[in-house]
C-alpha cells in the first residue's frame, strides 16, 4: 500500500466538499495554495464559471482530474427519457472537454426523484432494468469519446431518491452484462461511505480488479448521522476503518487518486483554508 | 396471496409503534376494542408492567404474539460479553412465558453501540464473527427451550450502531452456516424497511423457504428520511411497493402475521386509536 503519511500527492478534492465556500475559480486557486493537484468538479460548478474558462484555468493550474461529477439520473418517465440522454452526452462531451478520465454515474432511483415531473412509480425493478439499458446507451456515446463510464453504487439508503444500484456487487454484475470483455469503457467509482458496511466489500473489489476500478472516493461514516445526505463526516471522525479499503483497492493495482468527497452542513460552514488543511493531515493520517 | 381486503385477521401490532401512547397494558386493551388478534411485544413493555403480569394478560385477552422484540445486541468486549450473554438467555426465558414463536435477533453493529461502555472498534469484520459465535451459542439455549431464533438483517443505514447484519442473504449465509439442517431453531425475521432496496430480495425470499420465514413486518420508506431511526411511515405513505414483497414470502407458503412496525415521531404523537385505525385501512388497502 502507498505510504500518504509524507505529502499529498495522491489526494483529490471532490469540489462538492467546500462547494458553499466558493465558486470553481476560487477553489481551484484554493488548490493552489495548498498543494492540491487533483480535483473532482461538479457540473454546475463548471457551467456557473463557463466551460472553456473551466477548462482553461485547471490547464493554467496544473490541476489534474480524478473524475468528473456527474453523470447518471437515467430513471424517468417515457417524456423525460430524451431529456436525460441528451443531458449525459453532453456531461460525456464536458468530461472531454475538461480532460476527465471518466464520468461519475449517479444512476438514479425511482423516476419522480431523479427527473422530477416524471410520472410517480413504486416500481424498484423497473428503475434498475431503465438504468442498464440507458447506461448501454451512453456507453456507445461514451465510447465514441474515449470516457470510460463509472458506476458509482450509493448507499441504499439513497435507493429511492438517488441511485437504485446499491452494492459493489450490484454495480459489476452491470459492468459484466454490458462489458463483458473489460474493455475499460465501465468500471466502478466506489466511495467508501457507501459500501464500508457490506460484508462483500472485499471479495468484490478483488472481483472489479484494477481494470474497473476507476475512482476511489473518501469520507467518514458519523454515528449518529443527523442527515442522511449532508451529514458525511471527515476522514477519521466516523466509523469507517478507511485504510482497510483503500489496501484492498490497492492490492488490486489502483494507483489513482483518493478523492476526498464530504458533503456536510458542518464543514461547508468552515472556512476553506481550513477545511483543506484538515483534508490534507487526515489523508497523510488516515487515509 | 391473501386476500386481506375484507379483515384484519392476520395483522399484528409491533407494540412500539404505539410505545408513547400508553403502557403494555394500555395498548393491549386498544388492541382488544380494534379487533386485533396479535402483537409482537418489546422486552422494555413487559419489564415495565412484569412478566408474569404481561403474560396473564395477553392469555385473559386471547391475543397471540408474532414474535419477542428482541434479542441481541451480541458484539461488546470481552468485558460485557457474559452481560450480553445472560441478557439474550433471559430473552428466551420471557419469549417463552409469553408463548412467543421466536425471538427477534437485532445483532448489534460496532461493541461500543450495542453494548454501551464497551472499547470502541472500526472492526466491522470482527463484529461479524462475534454474532456468530453469539448466535451459536445462544442456539443451544434456545434449543433446549424450543425457541426459535430471528435475525433480522437491518438496512445498512444501522451498520454502525445497531446490526452488522445487513442484507437478506448475509442473514440466510449464517443460518446456513449454523442451522445446515434447516431443523427450524433459526430463521430470518424479514421487514420490508430495511430489505427493499436490494436487488437480490426476491431471491433470497426464494431461498430462504417457508422454513425459515418465521416474521414479516411492515412499515414504509419514506422520502424525504428526515431521521434515520424515528422517521418510518406508515404503509402507503412511503416508495415500498410493499404488495410485491408480501407476495414474494406468501408464495414460499409464509402464512403468519403481517406485522406493523412503525418507529416515527409523527405517529408516536397521535391519539392511540387512530394509529390503529390507519393500520387497519392499510393492512386491508396496501399490504
Amino acid at each position: 500500500m502507498r505510504d500518504f503519511s509524507a505529502d499529498h500527492r495522491w489526494l483529490s478534492l471532490n469540489t462538492a466538499t467546500v462547494r458553499r465556500q466558493g465558486d470553481l475559480l476560487e477553489i481551484i486557486e484554493a488548490c493552489a495554495r495548498h498543494g492540491i493537484r487533483a480535483i473532482d468538479p461538479w457540473r454546475d460548478q463548471v457551467a456557473a464559471i463557463g466551460l472553456e474558462r473551466a477548462a482553461r484555468t485547471l490547464r493554467d493550474a496544473g490541476l489534474e482530474l480524478s473524475g468528473y461529477c456527474r453523470g447518471g439520473m437515467f430513471t424517468s418517465d417515457a417524456a423525460h427519457r430524451i431529456e436525460a440522454r441528451d443531458d449525459n452526452r453532453r456531461a460525456v462531451d464536458e468530461a472531454k472537454a475538461l480532460g476527465a478520465p471518466c464520468v461519475v454515474l449517479v444512476v438514479g432511483g425511482l423516476p419522480q426523484y431523479s427527473r422530477p415531473g416524471s410520472v410517480a412509480s413504486k416500481d424498484i425493478p423497473a428503475a434498475r432494468a431503465q438504468v442498464e439499458e440507458a447506461i448501454a446507451e451512453m456507453m456507445e456515446y461514451a465510447r465514441d469519446a474515449r470516457m470510460p463510464l463509472a458506476i458509482e453504487p450509493l448507499h441504499p439508503a439513497y435507493a429511492a431518491d438517488r441511485a437504485c444500484v446499491n452494492t459493489t456487487r450490484q454495480a459489476l454484475d452491470i459492468c459484466d452484462r454490458l462489458d463483458g470483455g473489460r474493455t475499460g469503457a465501465l468500471g466502478v467509482a466506489l466511495d467508501v461511505y457507501h459500501i464500508w458496511w457490506d460484508v462483500e466489500l472485499l471479495g468484490q473489489i478483488s472481483r472489479a480488479g484494477k481494470g474497473r476500478l476507476l475512482a476511489f472516493h473518501v469520507c467518514d461514516w458519523l454515528v449518529p448521522t443527523k442527515d442522511i445526505l449532508n451529514d458525511r463526516g471527515m476522514m477519521g471522525d466516523g466509523v469507517i476503518d478507511i485504510r482497510s479499503v483503500r489496501r484492498a483497492v490497492e492490492a488490486e493495482g489502483f494507483e489513482g487518486y483518493c478523492e476526498i468527497e464530504i458533503f456536510s452542513e458542518d464543514w461547508w460552514r468552515k472556512p476553506i483554508d481550513e477545511v483543506l488543511r484538515t483534508c490534507i493531515d487526515r489523508h497523510r493520517t488516515v487515509v
